[in-house]
Formats: structure tokens, sequence, C-alpha cells
């Protein structure tokens, strides 16, 4: 019995699967429809942002579409290749020296494994809250500078000429040295596909609902712009030959599913993919439950974080045996999805299919394809990514947040995505760190009449000679404790008449054992000076735990329910 | 006329020098003695820890107490080697492969000199407050760890055998290579030093305080242990010529002053040591002002952290340049400094003259000290340092300072000092996100009969089917606003009739960026679905800067002053 709900609850499928019906088989299908024909173009597409084999893009997404719908817990996420993942996956790979095409690609693979690996334990361990440290305008700031990243290294393919760089810097210079080799006829194409990408999802779209057709088939023909983008370049260029004008075509592709592939576990590998296998599951991960969770709710139905983690880890591992690269759930993939009414993850089940059915047949169709409408294709996906919003709003809202944003904006720009990244995590950690070190204190006085307690500074107050009340509006903490002691002493050393410290507990949430410690060396050196140390209004958990130690046997003082109680019967 | 008074922030000693008279001189002069008489031997054998001749102990004691005594704001804190921080340039040398004596030293004077450049940096741009990251379960950890490591470090020297090492398996592995060679004359020479020294501070000083003597005369002969210990031991050796015999002595040691030393600025030592330093800088300063602080606060005096980064480092640097090596305040010298009755960083000035007189004229006698009685000097002086009272009240009092003082416990001993005080700081940190990532919440009803809300699961409270409280105890931070996000829906699913969700703020001391759009998201998600988020006892703080953003505009529900007007105003 126990044995079969532990089955079930780490293969999710077990569940879901069992009121499985043609309803939803048929809302299932129609998603499955229209992300297929999205997916195709972005996943040929990412492959070459990755710097591996267009091929692999698809076997990404089968493999990782396929095995997430076992595992995961979401009904609407999307799992497949994604612009950040292939852009950190090129990333590690140019740390790595190699210019062979298949040893790079078992060099993805084995980040691919990695990651997996790492994400699977993550998982098992239930360590899921390690997203958590990422803070949102960090990630934001990011995944813009990815974006910009990403647009820029495109730019070769809209002109026809190469470049490459993994920050602004050496993406630029490297464009700028080739602007001589502009091909006109490749631009004009690139232009001519963004802007018909752009006029199918904007204008052609509100031309169909006028004319009266259906939502979802709306949905699905407006998304359908690069498929028809890939298929008009593509005929261009067969019937022009414009590959003898110096339009570069995909070239052969090769037909069939994936096949068994085996990562590279040399040591030395291991080692070089290490850290970027962590950063790149990281990033993978949040952004997989952000969009998840995010749509989730909107259904009232849940996710839960470890078992997102080991959907991810095994379709990462998955992707890593059969030719793929990184994974994870796409943001917008994942939003068309549940737009098109994906009832249960075998949507995504059917749209593995539906890819699967493309790479085996259709495949030397895509001999034809230019990269340049691959390029813009990307360009157009990612272009939504910009948001320069959090820079504005951290500056307005937060200085310390604008420092972490700041930070990882222009590192991950100059430096690249994994110096960036990095960077941000340790700076919204530290600035947090910072910002509670100094917490807000108010020395406190009550005001006449009452039994409330106020701000010397804002409220005009009665305060007594041989009575210090002080207030502090932040847990007390290793960071702090410090801060603490010097508020104390200093403020201290001003009332020459001072015989009790009184410390008002009402936003104190945690105490841990430096400030434990703090505060029993705070009572012995005002005790040797013949000053009382209190505490009054400790809240019920703080106290449960402070009872445990010695605190209140050694304190010079008293714990009061109230303040005020405290201040009444200590005021001269 | 603001020129001076910048000058005399920077250079402390132009303040208290102004009215410095007879009284503070001979007060001054009676503490340099008692220091001087137990810094002498102290630190001959630290220069011996930190793998380095002799005289560099003394030289960096003279001028690292000359030059922190015009930039110190600490009236009794004492500047020199000390134990901790000999193991960390031992540990930071060992790393560089070197052998000949010389080059080690050179690489001790630019360890000296990048982290006397990185204290005064963070003085210059007053970041003192990175030394608030370490929390002091872990520094009493990684101090416990260290003085085993330099006790098993002079075992060597007890037995008369060799042994290296820098973590306690390389030790005792090389320890029990040498069982075969002990030297049994150099056994009983260092138990009868350890004895003596022990006897002077315990038996000895009862005895004479019984005979009447005077406080200071008793500390100043009860402190004289190790010079007791270190001219009997040299006699016995000269009389019945113990070196042939197999007992090691020190040696010849060049009379003479500090010289000018230039330490080594190629970029490829640096980059090996600036770890190193970074670490090393960190420790010593923590260790200085938490010895600076809990003495200045006896007195009711203040010391500023910023100067002391500035006092320190450039004590530091000047060491780099005379031949020493890094140097801190040290504790049990700065206890005795104060005890003593030094009231000015003149007594400072006065033992680094008095130390300065020994070194010129007295260095020949050292010849006939042997290293036996530098150990047993060391072994008493490292007892005190063995602390492991944190792991237990760790243990008892909060499972995450357990963790973290148990890595840096384990990682310290069996690894190496770098590794593990690294590894404690990274894990005190994560730790305290990870508590403050799943933070305390209650869902709350109302205490009837009154305005009181509380615990549902603690109290008998009343509730309403439209209407979910919650009460979370902790700021709003990047670190648990995916737990907020989750905690809301997981709430909001099980309760069919909900219309109106109330989060209140009374324990809410800060809301960052990540929190204030999580608080957006949730918004918008729940008012998709037909439900109000309202908001109440708002902190004034936080307030300010919420309006100062579209939270309010976007609000589905609204803010009240107080829980109770909120429920009573939503209420079915």
């Amino acid at each position: 019995m126990s044995r079969t709900i532990s089955i079930s609850h780490y293969l999710p499928i077990l569940r879901w699967g069992r009121d499985y019906d043609k309803v939803k088989l048929i809302d299932d299908s129609i998603a499955a429809v229209i992300v297929s024909i999205m997916l195709v173009p972005q996943a040929l597409a990412l492959a070459l942002i990755a710097g591996l084999p267009p091929q692999a893009g698809l076997y990404a997404s089968i493999v990782g579409l396929s095995i997430y719908a076992l595992f995961g817990t979401s009904n609407t996420l999307s799992v497949g290749p994604v612009a950040v993942l292939s852009l950190m996956t090129a990333a590690a790979l140019s740390k790595l020296g190699l210019s062979d095409s298949s040893q790079l690609l078992t060099a993805a693979l084995t980040l691919a494994f990695l990651s997996g690996v790492f994400l699977l334990m993550l998982g098992l361990m239930r360590l899921g809250f390690m997203a958590n440290f990422l803070s949102h305008p960090v990630i934001s700031a990011f995944i813009t500078a990815s974006a910009i990243i990403i647009g820029l290294s495109q730019v070769q393919y809209l002109l026809g000429t190469t470049s490459s760089g993994q920050n602004i810097v050496e993406l630029l210079s490297s464009l700028g040295d080739s602007m001589g080799e502009v091909n006109w006829i490749t631009l004009v194409l690139g232009l001519g596909s963004i802007a018909m990408i752009i006029w199918c999802r904007t204008g052609l779209s509100s031309l169909l609902i006028k004319m009266g057709l259906g939502s979802r088939l709306v949905t699905s023909i407006s998304r359908s712009g690069p498929v028809i983008v890939a298929l008009l370049t593509g005929f261009l260029c067969y019937v022009f030959r414009l590959d003898q004008q110096g339009v570069q075509l995909l070239g052969v592709v090769p037909a069939g599913l994936p096949e068994l592939t085996v990562p590279d576990f040399s040591l030395e590998l291991i080692r070089n993919l290490f850290w970027s296998a962590i950063l790149l599951s990281i990033i993978g991960f949040v952004e997989s439950i952000s969009v998840a969770q995010t749509l989730a709710a909107k259904r009232r139905e849940q996710i839960e974080l470890d078992q997102e983690l080991i959907g991810l880890g095994a379709a990462n591992i998955a992707v890593s045996l059969s030719g793929g690269f990184p994974v994870c759930g796409g943001f917008s993939r994942s939003v068309v999805n549940f737009d098109a009414g994906a009832a249960t993850p075998a949507a995504g089940l059917i749209t593995a299919a539906l890819i699967a059915f493309f790479a085996l047949l259709l495949m030397p169709l895509l001999y034809w394809l230019p990269k340049v409408a691959l390029a813009s294709i990307i360009l157009v996906a990612v272009y939504p990514l910009l948001d320069f919003s959090a820079i504005g709003k951290s500056w307005n809202y937060s200085k310390t947040d604008f420092v972490s944003v700041s930070i990882t904006l222009l590192l991950t720009l100059l430096v690249g995505v994994e110096v960036g990244i990095a960077s941000g995590v340790l700076a919204s950690i530290l600035m947090h760190l910072y910002k509670t070190s100094q917490p807000h204190v108010a020395v406190i006085g009550r005001v006449t009449g009452t039994e409330h307690f106020r701000n010397v500074q804002r409220h005009d107050v009665e305060t007594f000679d041989n009575i210090l009340s002080i207030r502090i509006d932040e847990s007390l903490y290793f960071a702090n404790t410090r801060f603490l002691e010097e508020l104390i002493f200093s403020l201290m050393a001003k009332k020459p008449k001072l015989e009790h410290v009184i410390l008002m507990c009402t936003a104190v949430n945690a105490i841990d054992m430096s400030a434990l410690q703090t505060l029993e060396k705070i009572n012995q050196t005002l005790n040797e000076l013949g000053i009382k140390l209190h505490l009054s209004e400790v809240k019920g958990p703080i106290m449960d735990k402070l009872l445990k130690t010695t605190l209140f046997e050694n304190l010079s003082g008293s714990n009061y329910l109230s303040h005020n109680l405290a201040v009444e019967d200590l005021k001269d």
C-alpha cells in the first residue's frame, strides 16, 4: 500500500493518468499542435545558439517533453531547449577550447547530464528552497542581459557575416571587423522575416478575429509566423538558388529519431563543467518553476517544487543520453500551451510525438532553410525578454536591490553569463546581509496618558533619566549583533543617570546563537557598570527557545510581558 | 579648521596626546612592563609557528604596537603576532611550495602587506560591517580548531622529533611516523616548563596574594612564568650542554632593530596569496575588535570600527616593511594590558620600546633557549582558546547554528584553516537564508469578544469562511517570496468560499523588490480568481516606501490600519 503511494508520488503520471478521458485528449491534442508549430523552428535555432547541430534542438525537445510528462507536476509546463540555457551552454562550451563539432556535442551531453544529476539530487534531498536565493530583480536583469547577448549573437546571420564572442564587447568588436562582408540579400530576407512574424502576431491576428474565427484557431495561426517564414524563405532560396548569392543555408540535417548517446565522464571535463552545470541548473529551475507556479495558480492547481526538480533532472539526464543539450521549462511556449488549453502533461507527450514525426519525415526540407530565417525567429522570440523596468523600479524603491541589479546587468553584458549571474546572486545576498546588519531602531518613549511607546525623534513622548527604552525592528542574528552592542554602549554613554536598559522585542522574529551570546555579553558588561538589562514583549516562539538557555537566569533585570509594565516598574 | 578635525580623526594620537600627563605615563609604563615580559617569549614562539625566524616575531611586535598606537582608537588593545594568525600565515605559505627561508619571509611580508592594504581599504571605504558576516559560534569553533592544530604542531618540539602538516590528519600521521625518535630529556624539560608556567599563574599567584603583595605586582609576577621558564631552561642547556644530548636549541638570533624590507609584488605571488590575505584580515579584524569593544565598554569608552581597520591596516603595512608578519590585536595580552592599568595607546609605544631594547641588547642570550621551552609557552597560551561549549549550546538552542559550527570545526581540523573558516562563513550565511526562507507563519482568527488575533492552531478563535487571515513573522525578501506565494495558493485551495485574503504585517520589518513584485503577482492572480488581497498593520517605514510604488493603486483590496477593522469590514 505505502509502496504504491510512494511510486505515484515520484511518478505523477500515475495520478493524472488514472482519470484521463477523451475530453482531455482533445484539449491536449489541440494544444500540442499549436506548441509544436511554434517549437520546431525555435528548437533548430536554439541548437545553433548553443553552437550545436540543429537536430540536437529537436532531440532535446522530443526527449525533454516526454520525460518531464512522466515526472513533472505541472499540467502546462512545456520543457525543451530555451534561449537563456542555450546561451549558457554556449558559454560553458566556449571555455573548453574545442572546435570539433562532435566533441562539442559530447561536452554538451555531459553538461546536461551533470545538470540533470544536480537537479535530481536537490529534488531527492528536498533542497528546492535553494532556488530562493535568486532575487527577482537579479533574474530579471540577468535575462535582459542574456537576451541582449543572444540578440547580438544573431546579428551575424542577419548580415550574412560571421562573429563570435560571449559578451557584448567581444561580439561588437567581432561584428565591427566583419562589416565589409555584409550580404544584402540575406539582410533583406532577415528584415522581411522579422516583419512577417510580427505581422502574424499583430495585424493578421486582429484581422482573423474580425473575420470571426475562433480564438484557438487565431492563436494557432498567429503563432505560426515562424513556420510561414521558414517555408517562404526556404522556397525563395530553392527557387532563386540564393545560396549561390551568398545566403547561408542550414544544409543537410539528418532525418531520424534520437539515438543513444553517451556523455564523456572524464574527471577533467566534469571539473571544467561543474560550476557551469550548477549555475545553469539553478537558472533553468527558477525559470521553470516561475512559469509553472504562475500558470498553476491561475487554475487553482498546485505544483510540488521538489518533484519539479526530479522531473527536470530526469529530463536533462534523458536528454544527455539522446543527443540533446540542457533543457528546462520555457516561458512563452508554456504560456502558449496554457492558452491553447492543455489539460494534462499528456499535451507534452503529444507535442513530442508531433516533433518526432517531423524529425523522422520532413528533415530533408530543412536543407533549403536559410540561417537568417532562424535568426529572425530568435530575434523576435527574445525581444519580449528585454525588461529594463527593474533598473528604474529598484532605483526608486530599494537602493540595495539597485546595486544587485546593476552588478548583474553590467557583468553579464561585459564579462559573460556565468560571471554575471554568480555575481548577481552573491551581490543580492551580501546586500541583504548589509541591510539587516544595520536595522531600523528607535529610542522610544511613552505617549503621555497612554500605554503606547513611540520613537522619541518622531513623537512628543515622555522619557525617564534612569531608563533607556530601545525598540529594534529586525531579527537579531550574527550580522547585526555588533550593531546592537555598539548601539547600546553608545546610547548608554549619553545617559549618566542610567540604571535600566529595556529592549522592546515586538519586531524581533528570531534570535540566533550569536545574538544570544551578545545579549549575555551586554548583560554582563552593563551589570559591571551597575546597569540592569531587561527585555519586554518577547514573542512566544522565541521565548520557548530562550527558556532552554541560561539567559534569564543570568539576566540582571527581568522579562516583562508589556513595555509599559516594565517602565512603570522601573521608573524613578 | 575642518582640516584639523580631519587629521585628528585619522590620527587619534592627536586627540589623546593633548591631555597626556604624568599619572597616565606611570599607569602606561607599569602596564607596558607586564605586557612586554609576557610578549617577548610568545613573539619568538609565534614566529616559529608561522615558519619564520624568531626575530620576525619581535619585529612584528615592535612595529605593530607602535603604528597601532598612532592610528588605533582603543586605549588597551595590544597589537602583535597572535596564534591564529601565525597558523593562518603558515597555512598560506605552505601552499607556495617554498623551502628557502628568505623566500618564506618575503612571502610573509607580502601576505602582511596585502592584508594591510585590504584592511586599510575597508576602513577608508567604511566597510567595517563586513566583519559582521562571521557568526559567533563559527568564530568560536574556528578558534578552537585552530588551537588544536597549533597544539598538535607543538608536540614535535615537546617530543624532540619533527612533524609537519596543516590539519590533524597530516600532523598525527607525521607524528606517528616519528615516534621512534622521542628525546626523553626534551620531554622532561617540556613537561617541567608547562608545570612551572601553570604554577606561576595559580600556586605562586595565590601565595603572593597571601603574602600581602599588591595586585599589580602579583599579576606581573604570575605572568612572568614564560620568562622564568626561558631563563631556567636556557641556563640548564648551557650548564649541562643539553644540545649534545639532542635537545634542540633556538641557535643564533641576530641582535638589532627591524630593518627596511620589501615585499615581493610579483603578480603570481599576489594571486596565490590573495584569498589567504582576505581570510586572514577578516579573522584578525574580528579578533581585534571583539576584545577592543569588550574592554572599551568596561570603562564606558568607545572604539570606532572604521578607524580600527585603518589602524590595523597601517600596522600590517608597516610590519611588511620591517621584516615582520601579519599582526592583529591579541586577546590575552590586551586583557593583561587592561588589567595592568594601561590608560592610553602610549602603553603600546612603551611596550614596543621595551621589546626593542631587548632585541638590541639581549638577543645573544637566546642562543641557549631550547625550542621545547617556546613550545611549552605556546601550549599553555593556546589551551584557554579551546571552547567546545558552542557545540553543545548550539545543538540545544539552534540546529542551523549547530550545522555551521560542525562544518567549521570539522573542516578546519580535517582540511585546514582556510577551507574551514571559508566554509564556516558560507554555511552560516546559507543557514540564515534557509531559516528566513521558511518563516514562522500563522493563520489567525479573532479571540471572541476582543480585537486580538491569534494562531488558529494554538487558540480557540473565530474565523470566517470568506476571509483568510495570515500573519507572517518575518521580513519579506527574495529568499521567502516563493514560500509566501506557495503558502497563499495552498491555503486558498482549501477555502472554496474565499473572497478575501488579508496579510497582517505587524512582524514584517522590510519588503524588498522581489517581495514587492511577488505581492503584485499574488494580487493579480487572486484578482483573476475573484479574490481580493488586503494588507493590515503595515509599519510606518515600509508604508513610506510602498507609497512610492504602484502596489496600492493596483491592489484589488485595501490597506487597513488594524486587522480587526479589516475583518469587520470584509466579513460576510
